[in-house]
Protein backbone atom coordinates (compact mmCIF):
# COMPACT_ATOMS: atom_id res chain seq x y z
CA UNK A 1 0.00 0.00 0.00
CA UNK A 2 1.46 3.49 -1.31
CA UNK A 3 1.86 5.79 1.94
CA UNK A 4 -0.93 8.35 1.04
CA UNK A 5 -1.12 11.23 2.41
CA UNK A 6 -4.09 12.69 4.23
CA UNK A 7 -6.22 15.60 5.74
CA UNK A 8 -8.34 16.00 8.15
CA UNK A 9 -10.49 18.98 8.47
CA UNK A 10 -13.28 19.87 11.66
CA UNK A 11 -16.21 21.47 10.22
CA UNK A 12 -18.56 23.45 12.59
CA UNK A 13 -22.37 23.39 11.17
CA UNK A 14 -24.99 25.30 12.30
CA UNK A 15 -28.28 24.18 11.03
CA UNK A 16 -32.59 24.01 11.13
CA UNK A 17 -33.19 20.62 12.86
CA UNK A 18 -36.84 20.74 11.35
CA UNK A 19 -35.98 20.44 8.48
CA UNK A 20 -33.72 17.48 9.29
CA UNK A 21 -34.70 13.77 10.43
CA UNK A 22 -31.71 13.97 12.63
CA UNK A 23 -27.99 14.03 12.19
CA UNK A 24 -27.29 10.73 10.74
CA UNK A 25 -27.97 9.37 7.15
CA UNK A 26 -30.92 7.41 6.83
CA UNK A 27 -32.51 5.75 3.39
CA UNK A 28 -34.96 7.95 2.20
CA UNK A 29 -35.30 11.21 4.49
CA UNK A 30 -32.71 14.28 4.33
CA UNK A 31 -30.81 14.08 7.29
CA UNK A 32 -27.88 16.64 8.25
CA UNK A 33 -24.76 13.99 7.46
CA UNK A 34 -26.28 12.92 4.01
CA UNK A 35 -27.01 16.72 2.87
CA UNK A 36 -23.28 17.59 4.12
CA UNK A 37 -21.56 14.95 2.26
CA UNK A 38 -23.39 15.32 -0.88
CA UNK A 39 -22.17 18.85 -0.81
CA UNK A 40 -18.86 18.05 -0.11
CA UNK A 41 -18.98 15.59 -3.05
CA UNK A 42 -19.77 17.90 -5.06
CA UNK A 43 -17.24 20.77 -4.05
CA UNK A 44 -14.22 17.92 -4.04
CA UNK A 45 -15.64 15.74 -6.46
CA UNK A 46 -14.91 12.73 -4.08
CA UNK A 47 -16.86 10.70 -1.92
CA UNK A 48 -16.58 11.32 1.88
CA UNK A 49 -17.55 10.01 5.20
CA UNK A 50 -18.39 12.80 7.73
CA UNK A 51 -18.28 12.17 11.49
CA UNK A 52 -20.43 14.14 14.13
CA UNK A 53 -19.43 14.88 17.70
CA UNK A 54 -22.67 13.17 18.38
CA UNK A 55 -26.32 12.62 16.66
CA UNK A 56 -28.61 14.83 17.55
CA UNK A 57 -32.28 13.69 17.01
CA UNK A 58 -35.21 14.69 14.36
CA UNK A 59 -36.19 18.48 15.01
CA UNK A 60 -32.84 19.54 17.13
CA UNK A 61 -30.96 22.43 16.22
CA UNK A 62 -27.42 23.14 16.35
CA UNK A 63 -25.57 26.39 16.56
CA UNK A 64 -21.90 24.73 17.12
CA UNK A 65 -22.01 21.27 16.18
CA UNK A 66 -18.76 19.77 15.02
CA UNK A 67 -17.91 16.98 12.67
CA UNK A 68 -14.58 15.82 10.78
CA UNK A 69 -14.12 14.78 7.28
CA UNK A 70 -10.70 13.09 6.05
CA UNK A 71 -9.83 13.70 2.05
CA UNK A 72 -6.52 12.58 0.59
CA UNK A 73 -5.74 16.21 -0.83
CA UNK A 74 -4.92 19.31 0.52
CA UNK A 75 -8.19 21.68 -0.21
CA UNK A 76 -7.97 24.83 1.06
CA UNK A 77 -10.70 25.65 3.94
CA UNK A 78 -12.23 28.80 2.24
CA UNK A 79 -13.06 26.38 -0.74
CA UNK A 80 -14.53 23.51 1.37
CA UNK A 81 -17.11 26.08 3.47
CA UNK A 82 -17.78 28.52 0.76
CA UNK A 83 -18.41 25.95 -2.09
CA UNK A 84 -20.06 23.25 0.55
CA UNK A 85 -22.31 26.03 1.55
CA UNK A 86 -23.14 27.06 -2.17
CA UNK A 87 -24.30 23.35 -2.74
CA UNK A 88 -26.13 23.75 0.77
CA UNK A 89 -28.26 26.70 -0.66
CA UNK A 90 -31.53 24.82 -0.49
CA UNK A 91 -31.36 23.00 2.54
CA UNK A 92 -30.88 25.07 5.82
CA UNK A 93 -27.42 23.85 6.91
CA UNK A 94 -24.16 26.00 6.43
CA UNK A 95 -20.80 25.82 7.38
CA UNK A 96 -19.22 28.14 9.42
CA UNK A 97 -15.79 27.09 9.90
CA UNK A 98 -13.41 24.96 8.35
CA UNK A 99 -9.94 23.62 10.29
CA UNK A 100 -6.94 21.69 9.63
CA UNK A 101 -6.92 19.39 12.58
CA UNK A 102 -4.12 16.70 13.61
CA UNK A 103 -5.00 13.18 11.96
CA UNK A 104 -5.83 11.58 15.26
CA UNK A 105 -8.63 14.52 15.98
CA UNK A 106 -12.19 12.93 15.82
CA UNK A 107 -15.06 14.35 15.95
CA UNK A 108 -17.05 12.66 18.42
CA UNK A 109 -14.16 10.34 20.46
CA UNK A 110 -12.19 13.56 21.02
CA UNK A 111 -14.68 16.24 22.62
CA UNK A 112 -13.67 16.85 25.69
CA UNK A 113 -17.42 18.50 26.67
CA UNK A 114 -21.02 19.28 24.83
CA UNK A 115 -22.68 22.17 25.99
CA UNK A 116 -26.68 22.30 25.17
CA UNK A 117 -28.92 25.24 25.34
CA UNK A 118 -32.83 24.43 25.62
CA UNK A 119 -35.19 27.47 24.97
CA UNK A 120 -38.38 28.21 26.75
CA UNK A 121 -40.89 30.74 25.80
CA UNK A 122 -43.28 31.49 28.96
CA UNK A 123 -45.96 33.96 27.71
CA UNK A 124 -49.75 33.48 27.06
CA UNK A 125 -49.32 33.80 23.12
CA UNK A 126 -47.26 31.84 21.00
CA UNK A 127 -44.30 33.41 18.66
CA UNK A 128 -44.48 32.96 15.60
CA UNK A 129 -41.47 34.71 14.65
CA UNK A 130 -39.81 31.47 16.85
CA UNK A 131 -41.75 28.45 15.56
CA UNK A 132 -39.89 25.10 16.46
CA UNK A 133 -37.59 27.41 17.75
CA UNK A 134 -38.83 27.55 21.43
CA UNK A 135 -40.95 25.60 23.47
CA UNK A 136 -43.81 27.43 24.18
CA UNK A 137 -45.59 27.16 27.88
CA UNK A 138 -47.99 29.44 28.32
CA UNK A 139 -48.87 29.32 31.76
CA UNK A 140 -46.49 31.24 34.20
CA UNK A 141 -43.54 28.92 35.35
CA UNK A 142 -41.99 29.60 38.90
CA UNK A 143 -38.14 30.37 38.01
CA UNK A 144 -36.90 30.06 41.64
CA UNK A 145 -38.09 26.55 42.06
CA UNK A 146 -36.94 25.34 38.16
CA UNK A 147 -33.15 27.38 39.14
CA UNK A 148 -33.46 25.24 42.56
CA UNK A 149 -34.27 21.92 40.72
CA UNK A 150 -31.89 22.72 37.91
CA UNK A 151 -29.08 22.77 40.30
CA UNK A 152 -29.79 19.39 41.64
CA UNK A 153 -28.51 18.05 38.41
CA UNK A 154 -24.84 19.49 38.69
CA UNK A 155 -22.48 16.69 39.85
CA UNK A 156 -22.14 12.86 39.26
CA UNK A 157 -25.15 11.37 39.32
CA UNK A 158 -26.98 8.04 37.79
CA UNK A 159 -29.34 9.55 34.83
CA UNK A 160 -31.35 6.76 34.68
CA UNK A 161 -34.44 8.53 35.35
CA UNK A 162 -33.62 10.88 32.49
CA UNK A 163 -32.94 8.68 29.58
CA UNK A 164 -34.67 7.39 27.04
CA UNK A 165 -35.36 3.28 26.71
CA UNK A 166 -33.76 3.73 23.45
CA UNK A 167 -30.97 4.70 24.83
CA UNK A 168 -27.43 2.41 23.69
CA UNK A 169 -25.16 3.87 26.36
CA UNK A 170 -23.43 1.49 28.56
CA UNK A 171 -23.74 3.60 31.68
CA UNK A 172 -26.31 5.74 32.87
CA UNK A 173 -23.55 7.48 35.17
CA UNK A 174 -22.91 11.01 33.78
CA UNK A 175 -21.25 14.54 35.27
CA UNK A 176 -23.10 17.62 34.94
CA UNK A 177 -20.66 20.59 34.69
CA UNK A 178 -23.56 23.70 34.33
CA UNK A 179 -27.15 23.22 34.17
CA UNK A 180 -28.61 26.38 34.73
CA UNK A 181 -31.21 29.34 33.56
CA UNK A 182 -30.95 32.00 31.87
CA UNK A 183 -33.05 35.18 31.31
CA UNK A 184 -32.70 36.37 27.80
CA UNK A 185 -34.76 38.41 26.74
CA UNK A 186 -38.58 37.39 26.46
CA UNK A 187 -37.33 33.77 26.86
CA UNK A 188 -35.63 31.09 29.84
CA UNK A 189 -32.98 29.29 28.79
CA UNK A 190 -31.34 26.51 30.30
CA UNK A 191 -27.37 26.14 29.34
CA UNK A 192 -26.22 22.42 30.46
CA UNK A 193 -22.55 21.62 30.07
CA UNK A 194 -20.91 17.93 30.17
CA UNK A 195 -18.68 15.79 28.79
CA UNK A 196 -21.32 13.29 26.87
CA UNK A 197 -25.20 12.90 27.20
CA UNK A 198 -27.74 10.04 27.22
CA UNK A 199 -30.55 9.87 24.80
CA UNK A 200 -32.84 12.43 25.39
CA UNK A 201 -31.46 13.25 28.63
CA UNK A 202 -31.57 16.68 27.76
CA UNK A 203 -35.31 17.00 27.15
CA UNK A 204 -36.75 14.47 29.57
CA UNK A 205 -34.78 16.93 31.90
CA UNK A 206 -36.25 19.96 30.73
CA UNK A 207 -39.74 18.42 31.47
CA UNK A 208 -39.24 17.18 34.47
CA UNK A 209 -37.61 21.01 35.61
CA UNK A 210 -41.25 22.39 33.74
CA UNK A 211 -42.78 19.92 35.58
CA UNK A 212 -41.33 21.78 38.23
CA UNK A 213 -41.71 25.26 37.41
CA UNK A 214 -45.74 24.69 37.13
CA UNK A 215 -45.87 23.49 40.71
CA UNK A 216 -46.86 19.74 40.27
CA UNK A 217 -43.36 18.85 41.78
CA UNK A 218 -41.15 20.44 44.43
CA UNK A 219 -37.58 21.32 43.30
CA UNK A 220 -36.43 18.49 45.89
CA UNK A 221 -38.24 16.03 43.57
CA UNK A 222 -35.32 16.14 41.30
CA UNK A 223 -33.17 14.44 43.96
CA UNK A 224 -35.77 11.38 44.52
CA UNK A 225 -35.77 11.25 40.68
CA UNK A 226 -31.93 10.75 40.96
CA UNK A 227 -32.02 8.16 43.41
CA UNK A 228 -35.55 6.11 42.10
CA UNK A 229 -33.63 5.61 38.58
CA UNK A 230 -37.28 5.14 36.59
CA UNK A 231 -37.56 7.14 33.70
CA UNK A 232 -41.27 6.31 34.34
CA UNK A 233 -41.53 8.73 37.53
CA UNK A 234 -39.70 11.32 35.98
CA UNK A 235 -41.31 14.39 33.17
CA UNK A 236 -42.03 14.01 29.37
CA UNK A 237 -39.45 14.36 26.88
CA UNK A 238 -39.98 18.39 25.55
CA UNK A 239 -40.11 19.06 22.07
CA UNK A 240 -37.07 19.57 20.11
CA UNK A 241 -37.21 22.38 18.56
CA UNK A 242 -36.26 24.22 21.83
CA UNK A 243 -32.72 22.25 22.13
CA UNK A 244 -29.63 23.87 20.34
CA UNK A 245 -26.58 22.13 20.13
CA UNK A 246 -24.15 25.09 20.93
CA UNK A 247 -20.71 23.86 21.17
CA UNK A 248 -18.33 21.48 21.94
CA UNK A 249 -14.66 21.79 23.16
CA UNK A 250 -11.46 20.03 22.82
CA UNK A 251 -8.31 20.13 23.60
CA UNK B 1 -80.25 56.05 14.48
CA UNK B 2 -80.20 54.20 17.49
CA UNK B 3 -77.63 54.92 20.30
CA UNK B 4 -75.40 52.13 19.84
CA UNK B 5 -72.97 50.86 22.23
CA UNK B 6 -69.28 50.76 20.40
CA UNK B 7 -66.16 48.99 21.93
CA UNK B 8 -62.49 49.43 20.54
CA UNK B 9 -60.01 46.84 21.48
CA UNK B 10 -55.92 47.65 21.10
CA UNK B 11 -54.47 44.77 19.73
CA UNK B 12 -50.49 43.77 20.27
CA UNK B 13 -49.70 41.38 17.16
CA UNK B 14 -46.35 39.48 15.93
CA UNK B 15 -45.84 38.15 12.64
CA UNK B 16 -43.63 36.30 10.36
CA UNK B 17 -43.05 38.96 7.66
CA UNK B 18 -41.58 36.39 5.15
CA UNK B 19 -44.93 35.12 5.13
CA UNK B 20 -47.12 38.15 4.19
CA UNK B 21 -47.60 40.91 1.63
CA UNK B 22 -47.29 43.17 4.00
CA UNK B 23 -50.19 44.36 6.63
CA UNK B 24 -52.75 45.52 3.77
CA UNK B 25 -55.65 43.79 2.23
CA UNK B 26 -54.79 43.08 -1.41
CA UNK B 27 -56.89 40.71 -3.85
CA UNK B 28 -54.68 37.69 -4.25
CA UNK B 29 -52.10 37.84 -1.40
CA UNK B 30 -52.45 36.69 2.28
CA UNK B 31 -51.83 39.69 4.42
CA UNK B 32 -51.84 40.48 7.88
CA UNK B 33 -55.18 42.65 8.05
CA UNK B 34 -56.93 40.22 5.82
CA UNK B 35 -55.93 36.62 7.83
CA UNK B 36 -56.45 38.98 11.23
CA UNK B 37 -59.70 39.92 10.36
CA UNK B 38 -60.67 36.73 9.03
CA UNK B 39 -59.92 35.32 12.48
CA UNK B 40 -61.56 37.49 14.21
CA UNK B 41 -65.03 36.89 12.25
CA UNK B 42 -64.92 33.07 13.15
CA UNK B 43 -64.20 34.22 16.92
CA UNK B 44 -66.92 37.14 16.92
CA UNK B 45 -69.35 36.09 14.13
CA UNK B 46 -68.98 39.76 13.02
CA UNK B 47 -67.13 40.98 10.36
CA UNK B 48 -65.00 43.47 11.19
CA UNK B 49 -62.12 46.46 10.04
CA UNK B 50 -58.70 46.42 11.68
CA UNK B 51 -56.60 49.76 11.74
CA UNK B 52 -53.12 48.94 12.05
CA UNK B 53 -50.38 51.67 13.49
CA UNK B 54 -48.80 51.47 10.03
CA UNK B 55 -48.39 49.20 7.19
CA UNK B 56 -45.18 47.31 7.25
CA UNK B 57 -44.33 46.27 3.69
CA UNK B 58 -44.34 42.50 2.15
CA UNK B 59 -41.10 40.66 4.05
CA UNK B 60 -41.26 42.74 6.91
CA UNK B 61 -42.11 41.74 10.75
CA UNK B 62 -43.50 42.76 13.57
CA UNK B 63 -42.80 41.72 17.47
CA UNK B 64 -45.13 44.65 18.69
CA UNK B 65 -47.38 46.07 15.99
CA UNK B 66 -50.39 47.80 16.82
CA UNK B 67 -54.34 47.15 15.83
CA UNK B 68 -57.33 48.27 16.82
CA UNK B 69 -61.01 47.02 16.24
CA UNK B 70 -64.07 48.16 17.13
CA UNK B 71 -67.04 45.97 17.90
CA UNK B 72 -70.99 46.39 19.23
CA UNK B 73 -70.40 43.86 21.32
CA UNK B 74 -68.81 43.32 24.88
CA UNK B 75 -66.56 40.60 23.95
CA UNK B 76 -64.08 39.45 26.68
CA UNK B 77 -60.34 40.63 26.07
CA UNK B 78 -59.55 36.41 26.37
CA UNK B 79 -61.90 35.21 24.38
CA UNK B 80 -60.51 37.87 21.59
CA UNK B 81 -56.78 36.78 22.02
CA UNK B 82 -57.18 32.60 22.56
CA UNK B 83 -60.07 32.45 19.88
CA UNK B 84 -57.95 34.84 17.67
CA UNK B 85 -55.01 33.10 18.09
CA UNK B 86 -57.13 29.66 17.28
CA UNK B 87 -58.10 30.42 14.28
CA UNK B 88 -54.81 31.63 13.47
CA UNK B 89 -52.96 28.36 13.61
CA UNK B 90 -52.08 28.21 10.07
CA UNK B 91 -50.28 31.20 9.80
CA UNK B 92 -47.51 32.97 11.51
CA UNK B 93 -49.74 35.62 13.09
CA UNK B 94 -50.48 35.79 16.81
CA UNK B 95 -52.44 37.99 18.99
CA UNK B 96 -50.04 38.97 22.10
CA UNK B 97 -52.78 40.76 23.53
CA UNK B 98 -56.11 42.72 23.72
CA UNK B 99 -57.06 45.47 25.41
CA UNK B 100 -60.35 47.55 25.85
CA UNK B 101 -59.63 51.51 25.03
CA UNK B 102 -61.77 54.68 25.09
CA UNK B 103 -63.62 54.86 21.54
CA UNK B 104 -61.48 57.74 20.49
CA UNK B 105 -58.13 55.51 20.51
CA UNK B 106 -57.15 54.98 17.11
CA UNK B 107 -53.47 52.73 16.57
CA UNK B 108 -52.58 55.01 13.82
CA UNK B 109 -53.39 58.44 14.42
CA UNK B 110 -52.95 58.18 18.52
CA UNK B 111 -49.35 56.81 18.60
CA UNK B 112 -46.62 58.76 19.56
CA UNK B 113 -43.40 56.82 18.85
CA UNK B 114 -42.66 54.01 16.29
CA UNK B 115 -39.63 51.93 17.63
CA UNK B 116 -38.09 49.46 14.93
CA UNK B 117 -35.27 47.19 14.99
CA UNK B 118 -32.61 46.11 12.31
CA UNK B 119 -30.91 42.70 12.35
CA UNK B 120 -27.76 42.56 10.57
CA UNK B 121 -25.37 39.33 11.08
CA UNK B 122 -22.25 40.01 9.92
CA UNK B 123 -19.79 36.52 9.63
CA UNK B 124 -18.54 35.01 6.82
CA UNK B 125 -21.20 32.40 6.88
CA UNK B 126 -25.19 32.42 6.48
CA UNK B 127 -27.18 31.35 9.45
CA UNK B 128 -29.89 28.71 8.34
CA UNK B 129 -31.96 29.41 11.59
CA UNK B 130 -32.05 33.04 11.16
CA UNK B 131 -32.95 33.03 7.18
CA UNK B 132 -35.04 35.85 6.24
CA UNK B 133 -34.82 37.03 9.69
CA UNK B 134 -31.47 38.70 9.48
CA UNK B 135 -29.22 40.96 7.04
CA UNK B 136 -26.32 38.71 6.58
CA UNK B 137 -23.42 40.86 5.28
CA UNK B 138 -20.32 38.65 5.27
CA UNK B 139 -17.38 40.97 4.86
CA UNK B 140 -16.49 42.77 8.36
CA UNK B 141 -18.56 45.91 8.86
CA UNK B 142 -16.43 49.06 10.67
CA UNK B 143 -19.22 49.50 13.58
CA UNK B 144 -17.58 52.45 14.92
CA UNK B 145 -17.96 54.00 12.02
CA UNK B 146 -21.27 52.74 11.45
CA UNK B 147 -22.09 54.04 14.74
CA UNK B 148 -20.56 57.98 13.67
CA UNK B 149 -22.51 57.63 10.83
CA UNK B 150 -26.09 56.66 12.65
CA UNK B 151 -25.68 59.49 15.39
CA UNK B 152 -26.18 62.04 12.23
CA UNK B 153 -29.55 61.21 11.36
CA UNK B 154 -30.83 61.97 14.86
CA UNK B 155 -32.65 64.67 15.21
CA UNK B 156 -35.16 66.64 12.78
CA UNK B 157 -33.87 66.29 9.00
CA UNK B 158 -35.29 66.29 5.94
CA UNK B 159 -35.49 62.47 4.75
CA UNK B 160 -35.98 62.58 1.07
CA UNK B 161 -32.35 60.46 0.06
CA UNK B 162 -34.24 58.00 2.37
CA UNK B 163 -37.93 57.87 1.08
CA UNK B 164 -39.10 55.51 -1.55
CA UNK B 165 -40.40 56.88 -4.89
CA UNK B 166 -43.93 55.65 -3.90
CA UNK B 167 -43.56 57.41 -0.32
CA UNK B 168 -47.07 58.83 -0.06
CA UNK B 169 -46.17 61.49 2.63
CA UNK B 170 -47.09 64.96 2.53
CA UNK B 171 -43.91 66.11 3.96
CA UNK B 172 -40.13 64.74 3.88
CA UNK B 173 -39.15 66.21 7.27
CA UNK B 174 -38.99 63.46 10.35
CA UNK B 175 -37.51 63.96 13.88
CA UNK B 176 -35.58 60.69 14.52
CA UNK B 177 -35.43 60.34 18.42
CA UNK B 178 -32.91 57.36 18.24
CA UNK B 179 -30.74 55.87 15.77
CA UNK B 180 -27.99 53.59 17.63
CA UNK B 181 -26.40 50.05 17.56
CA UNK B 182 -26.02 47.76 19.36
CA UNK B 183 -24.18 44.73 19.81
CA UNK B 184 -26.59 41.68 20.32
CA UNK B 185 -24.73 38.46 20.67
CA UNK B 186 -23.66 37.73 16.99
CA UNK B 187 -25.55 40.05 15.56
CA UNK B 188 -25.37 43.86 15.33
CA UNK B 189 -29.10 45.47 15.79
CA UNK B 190 -30.21 49.07 14.58
CA UNK B 191 -32.62 50.68 17.03
CA UNK B 192 -34.84 53.73 15.94
CA UNK B 193 -37.21 55.40 17.43
CA UNK B 194 -39.44 58.34 15.58
CA UNK B 195 -42.75 59.09 15.51
CA UNK B 196 -43.38 58.54 12.01
CA UNK B 197 -41.04 57.14 9.23
CA UNK B 198 -41.29 57.34 5.48
CA UNK B 199 -41.86 54.60 2.85
CA UNK B 200 -39.25 52.43 2.95
CA UNK B 201 -37.21 54.95 5.06
CA UNK B 202 -35.61 52.59 7.10
CA UNK B 203 -34.06 50.01 5.08
CA UNK B 204 -32.56 52.93 2.70
CA UNK B 205 -30.87 54.05 6.32
CA UNK B 206 -29.75 50.65 6.68
CA UNK B 207 -28.63 49.92 3.24
CA UNK B 208 -26.77 53.39 3.29
CA UNK B 209 -24.95 52.54 7.18
CA UNK B 210 -23.57 49.59 5.55
CA UNK B 211 -22.07 50.56 2.83
CA UNK B 212 -20.07 53.24 5.54
CA UNK B 213 -19.17 50.24 7.33
CA UNK B 214 -17.97 48.78 4.18
CA UNK B 215 -15.84 51.75 4.04
CA UNK B 216 -17.70 52.93 0.58
CA UNK B 217 -18.75 55.83 2.22
CA UNK B 218 -17.26 58.11 5.13
CA UNK B 219 -19.39 58.52 8.33
CA UNK B 220 -20.13 62.16 7.32
CA UNK B 221 -21.62 60.87 3.50
CA UNK B 222 -24.72 61.14 5.95
CA UNK B 223 -25.09 64.29 6.84
CA UNK B 224 -24.28 65.69 3.25
CA UNK B 225 -27.24 62.88 2.30
CA UNK B 226 -29.24 64.88 4.38
CA UNK B 227 -28.63 68.13 2.71
CA UNK B 228 -28.28 66.70 -0.71
CA UNK B 229 -31.94 65.26 -0.21
CA UNK B 230 -31.39 62.91 -3.10
CA UNK B 231 -32.65 59.32 -3.36
CA UNK B 232 -29.78 58.10 -6.00
CA UNK B 233 -26.97 59.65 -3.86
CA UNK B 234 -28.06 57.13 -1.18
CA UNK B 235 -27.69 53.54 -0.37
CA UNK B 236 -29.62 50.35 -1.74
CA UNK B 237 -33.11 49.25 0.05
CA UNK B 238 -31.75 46.68 2.69
CA UNK B 239 -33.88 43.58 2.35
CA UNK B 240 -37.01 43.45 4.80
CA UNK B 241 -36.22 40.15 6.48
CA UNK B 242 -33.69 41.95 9.06
CA UNK B 243 -36.43 44.96 9.76
CA UNK B 244 -38.42 44.65 13.10
CA UNK B 245 -41.74 46.95 14.14
CA UNK B 246 -41.07 46.09 17.66
CA UNK B 247 -43.22 48.85 19.72
CA UNK B 248 -45.55 51.45 19.11
CA UNK B 249 -46.18 54.24 22.30
CA UNK B 250 -48.96 55.84 23.01
CA UNK B 251 -50.61 58.30 25.62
Amino acid sequence: MKNQKQFNYKLILEYDGSFFAGWQRQKGFATVQQCLEEALLKVTKVACVTHGSGRTDRGVHATGQVAHVIFNTDFSLDRLRRGGNFYLHDVPLRILSVEKMPFDFHARFSALKRHYCYRLLNRPSPSPLRHQRVWWVPKKLDLAAMQEAASFFVGHHDFSAFRDAACQATSPLKTMDMCQFFEENDELHLKLSARSFLHHQVRIMVGTLVKVGQGVWPASYVTQLLKAKVRSQSGPTAPPGGLYLTQVDYR
